[in-house]
């Protein structure tokens, strides 16, 4: 017998993984991943990074925990545009995909009962690095505008001191809505006035299907924490995000990086230093990338209005994650096995519920199938609707 | 102002870390780094690797949490070899490197107090993960031959219970020495008995200069956690490690791992398992690494044992390092400033000194400069001891 930390049992499962098991089958048309389609992946463009960067000898060695100086370099600039003040490369820590960002912030930031907020339904990988900090959990919940910033307002006016506010601003995970302007402006005003940082978690900003990226959180206010990730512009396996926030901060989460990882791969970080630093390429590269997800989003909500009429349906405006709401006595945990029978998975908003319990919800992905399987998972899911659930057998009595 | 994490005041500041920016200078001959030798990574046969690894879409996307499958099967063949039980895939954890493999065992396996031993002079990424951990810090001292196993049952004896016992068991860093065989049966043997874990971190194993490595103390027993790397054997930069033990562990850490950061990259650890999979490719490469470093090893002993008379030098068999002990009266922190001014650097014992104060101690890296410049180093080295220490400076009085 092994006995583990007790931190481990404050950390919820993820469901979704348990999940993703089930519909990797290949009679199963998956809804349920978070996972960047396989097809906008530049793996040739990456092939050609990786050629390049092999030819120096640092490619292979250990690098500066903070990150690849070029790399950091194109981050500072990108984020000076996106926030409209000049970020510096000392500003930026590069970290083994943002996943990575957010445990370390949640590790150098947060104490045993710490108050943390969080969004209800909220990112699942966000609500674990929390609970395995110890943080005490509060929610605010969500409508089509992003964070209900006025809730929050009123609790932290009847007392509430968080130590951290954690908000997916742009093209929500799970909830697929983007935080309206004056919100963002009035988050980022009552972190200044009460204290707290937010950590604005972005991995979909640039995303967005029309228009420019919203404008971050962090571009009206300093005690702004943002988290970028080259997984869904350039590809997951690079394993590359970054954080970008106050000198304390980065310095904080730098030093605790070095006993946790040394550092991110120098190979990957040059790969992607090379993608995001030719511009002409990655224009065109996330031109493509939202033209044809913006296709599966139309495709999809178009079959979900047509086939399931009586579903409510957020109107994807970037990312890749459609919320969809089922009419009232649907419970999608029970609707689950019945779909993936009938060759169709989801992931139903127990999942993603904290103290909300949304059973008549469900996340569906539509970044990762053409729109014709996406119009026939939509058929699928509808069929499932339809049938009836299975009368429970009762013996004897 | 933003509060930090008590967490991080009790994580030592790494002073190895501060000194290799000065060691980085082109005029300093450093033996201070743990860096692999530039010159014997295999970066033309990575290229490779890396070019066919990305022919497969799976390489770019995100990977399963515990590791690339066919990396976990050569892994497990690997120490099924090492330790002379079968070791299935479902044993083996992929992790960023192996100090992540060391910061998710801390965090799965240790509450706030709980009793660590570890060696000292210490390996110091293992002593900020107990730290940042919250651990209780319990040393036992190592000699020409290993950890002191006799001192560590004497306090088990007299009723010491520690949660886990940490030991670079061969070729150590700093310390330069092995654990002999009867000390590793021992120590396995107090494991069964006292219940606690042994955290057997060996990433210079495969390094043995002359025979087969050593036999680990996982050969002895099963409630040992072995962790392996690819960064002195392959390359730092692929960021890939791993962890072999119980199925319990195994399955902790990989839930932590999960919103830790997600997976290690499919990309690096397809590379690591092609490089580690063309055994005649290994061998070869392994002989020469070997050959080249036990070369210097040499030089390096030969020119200490001509130049430096009056030093203790460890006889290294394998690994990157060299521990010198200065004749009474010699401070290596002292004397660390005049040797850089007088172009080498090392690192001073006192930087891995736990409870031993260690100040007439210093490691010395071997592994990173050809001979020539090693001699040099230890020319430059006496120099510096023979410079007499310039006068402190007392005003007025």
């Amino acid at each position: 017998m092994i006995t583990l930390s007790r931190r481990l049992d404050d950390v919820r499962g993820s469901a979704i993984r348990d999940l993703l098991t089930l519909t990797a089958r290949p009679d199963v048309l998956s809804l349920a991943g978070g996972l960047p389609a396989a097809d906008l992946l530049p793996r040739e463009r990456i092939a050609e990074a990786a050629a390049a960067a092999l030819t120096d000898p640092a490619s292979v060695q250990y690098g500066e925990t903070a990150g690849l100086g070029r790399l950091r370099d194109v981050v500072a600039a990108h984020e000076t545009g996106r926030c409209g003040r000049t970020i510096g490369p000392a500003g930026v820590v590069v970290t083994t995909g943002s996943q990575q960002a957010l445990d370390l912030l949640a590790r150098v930031l947060l104490d045993q009962g710490d108050v943390v907020v969080v969004e209800d339904p909220v990112y699942v990988g966000a609500l674990q690095v929390f609970q395995a900090a110890g943080a005490a959990l509060l929610t605010v919940p969500l409508d089509d505008h992003g964070m209900r910033v006025d809730v929050l307002a009123e609790r932290l006016a009847a007392g509430l001191r968080p130590r951290l506010v954690h908000t997916v601003s742009s093209f929500h995970n799970p909830r697929g809505v983007t935080m309206a302007d004056g919100r963002r402006r009035r988050l980022a005003g009552l972190a200044d006035r009460y204290g707290f940082l937010v950590v604005e978690d972005d991995p979909y900003g640039l995303l967005a299907f029309d228009g420019p990226p919203p404008v971050p959180v962090a571009a009206h206010g300093e005690r702004v924490v943002r988290l970028g990730s080259a997984s869904k512009i350039l590809a997951p396996a690079l394993r590359v995000g970054w954080l970008t926030g106050p000198a304390q901060v980065c310095a904080a989460v730098e030093r605790l990086k070095q006993c946790t990882d040394l550092c991110t791969s120098a190979l990957t970080q040059a790969i992607a230093a090379d993608l995001l630093a030719d511009t002409t390429w990655l224009d065109a590269h996330l031109s493509h990338v939202r033209a044809v997800t913006a296709g599966r989003a139309r495709a999809f909500t178009t079959a979900v209005a047509e086939l399931l009429p009586q579903v409510m349906c957020t109107v994807p405006t970037g990312g890749m994650f459609c919320w969809l709401e089922f009419p009232g006595g649907t419970d999608t945990t029970e609707l689950l096995p019945r779909a993936l029978a009938g060759g169709v998975g989801f992931v139903p908003g127990s999942a993603f519920a904290v103290d909300a319990r949304l059973p008549d919800a469900a996340r569906c992905c539509f970044a990762s199938l053409p729109s014709e399987d996406l119009r026939e998972a939509v058929r699928r899911l509808g069929a499932a609707v339809s049938r009836r659930a299975p009368r429970p057998f009762h013996a004897g009595t």
